[in-house]
């Protein structure tokens, strides 16, 4: 056991147990905070959930008894109840309570996480896949998902070009989102389109359905003929753009993750909008979503002192966007899927001339939920691997 | 026409184009905002997509003429371009870009989106549909999910005892939301249960999945089989319960909709978390969301000198969220079914003694822009049959 895990002793003060680390720190953990807890099997299922109501704790609990026992563990027995809880050192170090222990855990969490942002750059090393491999391997299916928690962008090569395999390569890992367009889409050249998507015209990068409340947060494509001249696919990172339009100027950041902008969607069948902003911003104030499009954004309702600042900061976003500095761009050949998260990578392309062949995609939608828990369980099935090796 | 949507001149000013209301009011819109809002078919599709890029327009355009025409339209011929704008006195009303106009129309979106608050008083009137008359006519289904979006809450009654139906009811209104429960889960007694829905112990009011992003925003029930002694359902409204709590305590309803909060689920297959604020709020600062689940939450992240506060605050809003007060109690019986918008609902059970029968619910998730979508083109629907009529 390291030092500054090992604890000297503790000390009952009012409402607060005190620990004293070896290595001089101390720490405070309120008495209620404790209890509600207690690594006991009678709070906390073996499944992981917690079986006592927390608001059932008196909040003025305290201990009858607390010790420091032989394996440096500390035990309180509560007053008021017969039951006691043993906590680990270890327990009580990871879960420190002060300022800074909260702010380190948090940095690390997201060291992690750590996602990856890249321009033009990117072309020389597409994250990608091979469809066989990641169906046959966990590593391989496990390299693949990382690419893609990582850059919010993967292409998967060689998935047979056969309808319905898009949704295939959504159960390696989660679950389709059905949507008004369907389980899956046909993405070609159809007559009174509901959607300029499914015309032959270029499509700026966007983001798909912002429209929708909740978006969907990831999108697959998959290319099943390709004898069209033109109809480059483009991917453009989100959060880089983001990150640089900040740098430049972060009155427009702020206006652009402020300010609510409605986007909608409707047809005969269909009438889906959302009010949200553009720039979306976690709990801690971190950038977590950009919601872009320019075909289903309604008029802005920005008073009319502020209607310019807002527009400069929309075009400005949109021409860095639109700039090809941060493009990754490739032409999808039948047998091709690129994915991206919806909320993060905009993707677009450029016309195609339909006279020339056919350009043929099928494209579904499925959540990041499911990517990131098969993710995690993947490495930590491969972790177990490697110790038992 | 009336006064107030009549102009009275236009007149050219730098960067703005001033209106003159007959009623004596000046509106001001930047020729930038009217040329990317240009209602031309050139610049939006019939469709209602925008064909222009914004980021495209000169953010110094102006008019080379302007002119008021007889049937009180306003007409930009646009300086630059060989374009020209036609804005019915209609449009320019509907988008004044004063604050006051903004607010006036965001208070109206309100109003008509009003969300109906309730306590036990709704027992007296519980918002039910027939499953028969909300299959069969587009009248009963749009009376029925507008209970839904109006209370979060809805009975469905004579929805036939039969598995799979609860999916069935989903098509109704939109698309059911996989998750790792399946498309639909089994609510019964298991052995070993991953999750202590599967148990025949009470569980106190809740939201479904807060560790999931995006959380699933409906949930259904639908009951097979209810012989068994106990296992009332009971359904909370968070809204209304936000609204108690913000009123006893600002300082309380600030921490619970800025502190984040973890939620966690685990087992063999899975590993999903979440982190985000107990109470959320929207662009406008206004509650749209609520996610209490005190099985799944994990040991809170806040730092010892604000731990008792965030406890007191969390203990406050637990202990309204089990008072009776706020309790609409039933007992399902067989081919009873109920829907909750899982971002605003809480739900739970008292416990049953399984010895004494069966109870046996299947559930499933879905999503709530389906529904609003379906509601509002229902709503459109029958306001054209009622105006042909």
């Amino acid at each position: 056991m390291s030092i500054e895990t090992h604890i000297e002793k503790v000390v009952e003060t009012p409402g607060i147990l005190v620990v004293y680390w070896a290595n001089g720190e101390v720490s405070n953990y309120p008495y209620l905070y404790l209890r509600d807890n207690c690594p006991s099997l009678s709070t906390i299922h073996s499944n992981g959930q917690k079986l006592i109501e927390t608001s059932g704790i008196n909040p003025a609990i305290s201990p009858e008894n607390t010790t420091l026992t032989e394996e440096n563990e500390v035990q309180i027995d509560w007053s008021g109840e017969k039951h006691s809880s043993l906590f680990s050192a270890q327990w009580l170090f990871d879960h420190r309570l002060s300022k800074a222990a909260i702010a380190e855990r948090h940095a690390k969490r997201n060291a992690m996480d750590g996602k990856v942002l890249w321009d033009e750059q990117l072309n020389n090393n597409l994250p990608a896949g091979d469809y066989a491999a990641v169906s046959a391997s966990n590593e391989a299916l496990c390299v693949w998902l990382e690419q893609v928690r990582k850059y919010g962008f993967a292409i998967l090569r060689n998935v047979p070009a056969e309808p319905g395999m898009v949704c295939k390569v959504v159960s390696l890992f989660g679950y389709v989102r059905e949507t008004n367009y369907g389980k899956l889409f046909d993405v070609k050249t159809t007559v009174n389109p509901n959607n300029l998507a499914f015309t032959s015209l270029g499509l700026s990068a966007h983001t798909d359905n912002p429209y929708r409340n909740p978006t969907p947060t990831l999108q697959l494509l998959h290319c099943l003929q390709s004898s069209a001249v033109g109809g480059n696919s483009i991917v453009v990172d989100g959060f880089k753009v983001i990150a640089d339009l900040k740098a430049h100027s972060p009155q427009m950041f702020h206006l652009l993750s402020t300010t609510p902008v409605t986007f909608r969607f409707a047809d005969q069948y269909n009438h889906i909008k959302r009010t949200e902003t553009i720039i979306g911003l976690d709990v801690f104030g971190e950038v977590n979503a950009i919601r872009f499009n320019n075909r289903s954004v309604q008029p802005f309702e920005v008073d009319e002192d502020h209607m310019t600042a807002f527009y400069a900061a929309y075009q400005y976003l949109a021409k860095l966007i639109d700039d090809e500095r941060y493009f990754v761009q490739f032409k999808m050949e039948a047998s091709d899927l690129f994915i991206v998260d919806n909320e993060r990578v905009m993707h677009g392309r450029s016309a195609y001339d339909g006279t020339t062949g056919q350009r043929f995609l099928q494209g579904t939608y499925a959540d990041r939920d499911g990517l990131l828990s098969k993710l995690s369980v993947l490495k930590r099935d491969l972790a177990r691997l490697v110790k038992s090796a």
